[in-house]
């Protein structure tokens, strides 16, 4: 007898299509997201020959997916399309509740940290992560992908604070795996002053995950957008 | 045998003042939200003799709430506070996803409206209900107050549109049943253009629950805050 697998996003959307077309129809997605985070624009394709509109199809989907999951867009694609292999960039996106109490409405989309944060400070060190270098140090280790590069070029790092939340926005080419939530681990230890200035630098060009804070928990994180 | 009664709000944090303190502690709230209805800032009151301290208490209460309700702030009052009678002024704020695609991460907290809307049009038919009159005419009858005054001072009412979100606040003084979601569906039938112009001074001058349109559904709804 098999183990009940874990519900995933890719599986709901598959078994839609399995409902509406009555065949299996893999989908592949722009990357894996771990269990506990959040994607509001995920993208993935699909080969289907059908004489359906891509409308009614939309509204099938929609119609067959439980609420908490919804496809907000669907279009045709060049034959070469990839959503994995044509991503140009990603936006991933860390939210921080600032504060003692922990919220009711955003339990699930955010990290309860209860301790006062340098939020400048953490701008001022996040700062030389932005560019074109090596981020094994914000890595995870992950046996299937040893011998890839871990240079990866981060376009943009914005942190904002409004009210008690802080959200720290990341867009990369490529993100290694955890490297959002190591990152976010580091300027959380910066920013209580729990590692000193100039950490995040050392720490980047020691191109070692020990040296590195624990990883920030996942129901902070939100895959944002990808780009083609 | 007694039916199982629904779950509400002030049930279950009278239920953990029962497993601090092991005696009932009855809460008094600044007012009742019907069923599905949201809260950010709802106020209530109680009386208790004890020694624990009052950040104590706070932290208790949180610890033994179950997670979709968190008491937020707690302090002493003067004897004579009421948290119902009391009242300056109460905001309450409707929010509408204004597109076709249902949402996954806002599906509990918003009316989905997949209709276009003039929102230019909704503000200047809103700008009559501003000011203190007879809103009998957004009132849904209530056994329980027939002979009340339906007279209430609206303070401001603010309609505002970003992206595809619409949000409607609302502040007045005190609120008839359903006030609220009433005015909230004559706005949404003067958006789509289902009432001419005028409608909203016409309707409120009729005083008449029949000349409205439909209440809108609860999910929309939200207290923001209440005044004292």
């Amino acid at each position: 007898m098999q183990a009940k697998r874990f519900r995933t996003v890719q599986g709901e959307i598959e078994a839609s299509f399995t409902k509406i077309f009555k065949k299996r129809v893999p989908i592949l997605g722009s990357g894996r997201t771990d269990s506990g985070v959040h994607a509001l624009g995920q993208v993935a394709h699909f080969r289907i020959s059908s004489p359906m509109p891509l409308e009614k199809l939309h509204k099938a989907l929609n119609g067959t997916l439980p609420a908490d999951i919804v496809i907000t867009k669907i279009e045709e694609v060049d034959k070469d399309f990839h959503a994995q292999y044509s991503v140009k960039e990603k936006t991933y996106r860390y939210t921080i509740l600032n504060r003692e109490v922990r919220s009711s409405v955003n339990r699930n989309i955010c990290l309860l940290f209860p301790y006062d944060l340098n939020v400048a400070l953490m701008r001022s060190e996040a700062k030389c992560l932005v560019g074109k270098q090596d981020f094994k140090s914000f890595q995870n280790s992950d046996v299937n992908r040893k011998d890839e590069s871990t240079v990866r070029t981060v376009k943009a790092l914005t942190i904002k604070k409004t009210g008690d939340i802080i959200t720290i926005d990341i867009t990369a080419n490529g993100f290694l795996y955890k490297m959002v939530r190591n990152i976010v681990g580091t300027l959380l230890a910066v920013g209580t002053g729990k590692l000193p200035k100039g950490s995040v630098k050392r720490i980047l060009t020691q191109k070692d995950r020990t040296m590195a804070p624990e990883t920030a928990k996942p129901q902070g994180l939100c895959l944002v957008s990808v780009k083609y």
